[in-house]
């Protein structure tokens, strides 16, 4: 899309759902088009360095709000690899510093969400970032047989695909940030980032009250599927399996869009995931047209390789992403359709 | 002093030598009164917080930069209460976040001295901290039996009152940064803090080329003298003796003003004092009225005692402090004075 294209048009208000790495690719590229973004941000983190911080000095989860803070950041690029750092060795290895800084805000402050704001205007953020709920909770899967796993990081890590739709639930129960529910209820389009199904899109969607407000808004929604399966979670699944677990943690057949990749990624990218047990998430043409939503295949893969240094090597990091632009490209094709009519 | 007076005069350039905590009440004094203050920071720190990050991270010491960039930091109050925020437990507990700042600060970066510039933006300050050596260096001390002591925590945490006059020196000799010989070079006055003389002021003053620029400038040299003395290292010591100190690490009787209180701290805080060995420096009139300086006595002692968080009860402080505003208006006094005429 040229830029006389972008300037055009009236810039619509676009909310983005989802936890840190997918939100990230979606509003990196979402940013050189609209203003008017609000990211709401999944809190059920507790792996890695944000759980270390959870667990020792009470704070809610930074990681995730820290991605989304540095995506939609105008600040000059030292503050954004500031902002991302992650200390090599020593006592703070493997520790984000943005999620000290985020931490040490709360801790200053005395709230979490004017420790994101303070953030935000440091980072010189383009839109809002707004945590799905201000409630610490944690993530608990129920298997088939009774047991329960607690924990986002747990959930992650665990294989339980003998349950093809595992019941999820969060402890406490956790109210929709008002923010967050304002922004729904006032947006052109709601797009559900990709990301992980179960331990980080699920947490966010089954927050209290995200459901009605997704059913009451005028919005669009818009689902954009993930690239790849996780083994032991989601073996198998085709983009019309994710979309219909989205909208079960929604609680409606209310998807609009579902937007998903036709381009295979390389070979050498491929044979790296199937060695652990990923693959391409496939695409049954029949069953998407029949759909309720309208689906949209894009040639979506990124051709670049993410490079990651030292320290975040023991960090699981999805090697095939989202192309940002071409994703961004679509979801603003959909904003500018006129809500009745179809993408040809 | 009111403030039409203030602004009636030209602001001089005044530069201030020393440490964290004596350097950061003269600085905060003195910024009410000129905007062109320069902080030359000791940069021989090796215990705690700065300690840690020194040995993993293998960084400069950030600790005393820090306190001083918060003293000139025009930012608002909570910038100003993020830097000095010190993490209270966990992995993380007794470390200063400014100090964090400025480790993730140097790494991004690739530089200490780019560190602390955009760390001196980031807290909008009013004037220049500079590092007084960009040299990686350790403080030696000898002591009078041939055995050294090294590093600046152990020196500060040692007893020689045997000898006393103790052989410092830096290892590895440590060049005077360029940026603090051009400030020293351009002041009008360059003010000595008070500060742990042995372990703080010295490796300042022993920085190689420190001596030669304080006796080629045109600047007029002002000491401000310690409250308490510290045991095992100044027991006994007077105003003169602090002064001689001074001389003798800068290599030349140079000093033109010292600055001492003549006020008795409050019979309670010297009762503390005393449990931990320390009292008040006593001044001898008629030695400092034979001394090649001008010395002027004031009533200096703060009546605000410090309050202090669960996470700095481990690290020693000073109760009785310098009234940042009194001392400021003598050093202004000083500088308003014409070069040739004396103080009444």
């Amino acid at each position: 899309m040229d830029r006389a294209l972008r300037k055009s048009r009236t810039q619509p208000n676009i909310v983005v759902i989802g936890g840190g790495t997918g939100s990230f690719v979606v509003l990196s590229g979402l940013k050189h088009y609209t203003k008017n973004l609000t990211a709401i941000v999944s809190m059920s983190d507790d792996g890695g360095s944000t759980g270390i911080l959870r667990d020792e000095l009470g704070v809610l989860p930074p990681g995730d709000i820290r991605q989304c803070l540095v995506a939609l950041s105008e600040s000059d690029q030292l503050m954004r690899d500031l902002f991302t750092y992650r200390f090599e060795e020593g006592t703070f290895g493997g520790h984000s510093f943005g999620n000290l800084f985020l931490t040490a805000l709360e801790k200053t402050t005395g709230s979490f969400a004017q420790a994101v704001e303070t953030a935000s205007n440091i980072l010189k953020i383009s839109g809002r970032v707004v945590p799905v709920t201000l409630t610490n909770n944690q993530l608990i899967l129920k298997r088939s047989n009774g047991s329960w796993l607690v924990g986002q990081y747990a959930i992650e890590e665990a294989e339980f695909q003998t349950s093809r739709h595992p019941q999820l639930s969060l402890d406490p129960e956790a109210p929709l940030n008002p923010e967050a529910a304002t922004a729904i209820a006032k947006a052109d389009l709601v797009v559900i980032a990709p990301g992980n199904l179960y331990a980080s899109l699920a947490p966010a969607l089954l927050t209290q009250g995200m459901g009605e407000s997704l059913q009451r808004t005028h919005a669009k929604l818009v689902y954009i599927c993930n690239l790849v399966t996780k083994p032991g979670q989601t073996d198998g699944f085709k983009v019309h399996d994710y979309a219909a677990e989205i909208e079960r943690f929604i609680g409606a057949p209310i998807l609009k869009y579902v937007i998903y990749n036709q381009r295979q990624p390389t070979k050498r990218l491929l044979e790296k995931y199937a060695r652990d047990g990923e693959y391409a998430v496939g695409f049954d043409i029949s069953t998407l047209e029949q759909a309720h939503y309208e689906s949209i295949g894009g040639e979506l893969v990124s051709d670049t390789i993410p490079r990651f240094k030292r320290a975040d090597q023991n960090i699981p990091r999805t090697f095939i992403r989202h192309d940002s632009d071409k994703v961004a490209q679509l979801i603003m094709n959909i904003a500018a359709i006129d809500n009745k009519s179809k993408i040809a």
